[in-house]
């Protein structure tokens, strides 16, 4: 078993520095070319979904809901993607707006219409306030911190627990006006892979924010993502926050991206009936409706979330292995070494690696001269930056088995180089 | 041949609004459900291009264009979708930006993104102007007069000529730096079905207004939309505007909607390479990309521009019949009575009717008493008001054609009530 690094004499550590850059070195003169950056599905898992190709190859069948899918119209989507996704969040099916291939872009629609137009409960739009916060729990998902950054809101860092986002913090922030909202992925966080328990649902649902259009951005992307555990059930948030009277609070997103093809899935916006009664009014300027065709080769090929489960229960067979890769490797390389901690997710697309404090961005300049690309240091947090720098972000999705051991014996000896030249240095 | 309504008597007036009115009731007891309201194409349309559903029907075909179309990925779109664009609008495929199924989303996030970033040339974000001006060629589109409505802008109204926008006043107006902009449809314009004219596509590509950020919505939207005349070359306004030193004022728009299915196609926005270098940094926080599957099957579908002008006269063999219609019935029953003008279009999608001053209204109220559904009258106006109340936008496309003589017998009846009402009222 291998001495934590804290035990080493400066001695050992050089020792220790030469056999692991030689191993480096011998790794990295290979060339490699290997993509953990981001969550990507593999090519097996692609695969596996093919026969939603050809799952509506006639004309008669585009006669469906009462409508003719392949012509204009029907904003809101077709009735029978509504149920589909109102089956699998546990909404109703008139809480949702069926969206195009992503539901970032949803996500984005709807706080840009926050600046532009206001939402139910705003004022008045955001753009016309001094200023805009947001909440980010982080580590958490770029894409989405980006969205708030780009439209001009301060964003405020809420650090996360293994129960979820520090709630004695969001509730001292909530009585600031001018916080609007929060990101939140409630389920398998990204990255964390964290469950929010129950009692933070609960508090985050029963908030009082000063703010009356307090945005909760609820995106429960993992809603039917286990890879190594059964479907774990989960509250329906529109409940939750009916439930303390916020029914107008929450807007959740989901989508069939890393359930059939990620760039060609549909996506889902549910919020309650008068929210989205007042969007339909915004969104109808937008457009006609988004690709019912799609719709409807979902529905044919997903059918309900009894059959959607069994279809998740396949894409985990092929994930199981390589997030094991990645937890046995940690586990064995660098755990008894002391260099760094994290959670053991079952379900998501990520394993969130924290690295003892400054070692974050060495590591992946490391990985990055042996060929191994990962999600950019920092990433995880607003504005792109950690002042801890510990946080690394895995994703085991995309390689091969094989592929993957080796960028992980390089993503291990790297992080143990970075160790060793701050104690040597 | 009947009399002009002018040269009746008032007695022949009151006699020949019984004989109207009498026939209007017969038909109105018929309790008829005729839908002429939208552009939307007729099921035999639809069903002409059915092939598109299976022409992508093996996972091995998704590796294409150096990628794997299924995942997430490739912003700007399918290379191959771009050069389909390319050839069928004259543009370079690196001008290419590809959407999702409605080119009305890229039209409205453009305008968005001007509105809370501001665009290349902007000195600031729209929405921190105090006056925003867009010029609006009227009759025109709703929907793009809707899309710059909606974010407050003030919409100007420039009258349509049969060569186009009356360019005096669109060189006039836009020595004002608070005008941002103008939408054009400028082959088979929406609805009078016109060609801009060869000069005044040249005195709007040399236009030099006091805006820096000035934008030409270039809706192509029937770029390849002939039905009773071959493929009518046109020239590539980027290229046109490029010569007249605008390269970055034009951007246009296409789609597939009216050529394979009018809810699941796919959509371009062209514009200089310098703009899209500009707008791709604000897409990317927007989406990953549009759904690239369905490009690919419009690719391998659509092939090329020859392909596609093959299909389009499948399309046209089916629209002319139910034009015919239109037009003969204005021809016999409301052109001798002296009621209304209108062009005679052999592209697009609209037989655009101006009837004699204030009748529009009462005649598709009398429509709407007898069943017909047909565009609010002023809908093709700003604000959806046209004062002189004359126009009415006649969409043949979707009934069949027996369904079509009805709504148009109603139609034409409908307008000499109208017009009898004002001479016996």
């Amino acid at each position: 078993m291998a001495k934590p690094y804290s035990a080493l004499t400066r001695e050992e550590a050089k020792q220790e520095y030469s056999a692991v850059k030689a191993q480096f070195d011998a790794l990295a003169a290979k060339n490699l070319k290997l993509d953990m950056s981001r969550g990507k599905p593999g090519k097996e898992q692609l695969d596996l979904t093919s026969d939603i190709l050809t799952v509506l190859s006639d004309k008669d069948q585009c006669r469906a809901d009462n409508m003719d899918v392949r012509n204009y119209g029907e904003l809101a989507g077709l009735p029978s993607a509504k149920a589909l996704f109102a089956d699998l969040l546990g909404c109703k099916p008139e809480e949702c707006f069926i969206g195009g291939n992503a539901s970032l872009t949803l996500m984005y629609d709807l706080i840009a219409k926050a600046y532009t137009h206001g939402l139910l409960h705003s004022e008045k739009p955001w753009c016309k306030l001094n200023t805009v916060k947001f909440l980010c729990p982080a580590p958490g998902y770029d894409r989405h911190f980006k969205i708030t950054e780009s439209f001009g809101a301060e964003l405020i860092t809420i650090p996360m627990t293994p129960t979820g986002p520090n709630m004695d913090l969001v509730e001292k922030y909530v009585t600031d006006p001018a916080v609007k909202g929060m990101w939140c992925v409630p389920k398998y966080s990204n990255p964390d892979g964290i469950i929010y328990s129950e009692e933070t649902i609960d508090r985050i649902a029963s908030l009082r924010p000063a703010a009356p259009d307090f945005t909760l951005m609820w995106d429960n992307a993992y809603c039917v993502h286990e890879f190594a555990a059964d479907f774990k059930p989960f509250r329906d948030m529109l409940t939750v926050c009916r439930e303390h009277g916020n029914a107008d609070m929450v807007y959740e997103f989901a989508s069939t991206s890393k359930i059939t093809f990620p760039g060609a899935g549909i996506s889902v916006m549910a919020t309650s009936e008068k929210n989205l009664a007042y969007l339909k009014k915004l969104l109808a300027i937008q457009t006609i409706s988004y690709d019912k065709v799609n719709q409807l080769r979902h529905v044919l090929y997903l059918k309900d979330k009894a059959h959607t489960l069994e279809l998740m229960k396949k894409h985990a067979a092929i994930l199981a292995p390589k997030f094991r890769v990645v937890l046995d490797m940690l586990e064995t390389e660098i755990a008894p070494r002391g260099l760094a901690e994290w959670q053991k997710p079952v379900g998501g697309y990520f394993v969130s690696v924290n690295t003892n404090e400054g070692l974050a961005k060495r590591t992946l300049e490391l990985c990055k001269q042996a060929g191994v690309v990962m999600t950019a240091a920092g990433a995880t947090f607003p504005y792109g930056v950690e002042p801890a720098d510990r946080n690394i972000r895995i994703a085991p999705s995309l390689p091969p088995v094989e592929e993957l051991k080796a960028a992980m014996e390089i993503f291990c000896l790297s992080l143990r180089l970075a160790a060793l030249e701050k104690m040597i240095g």
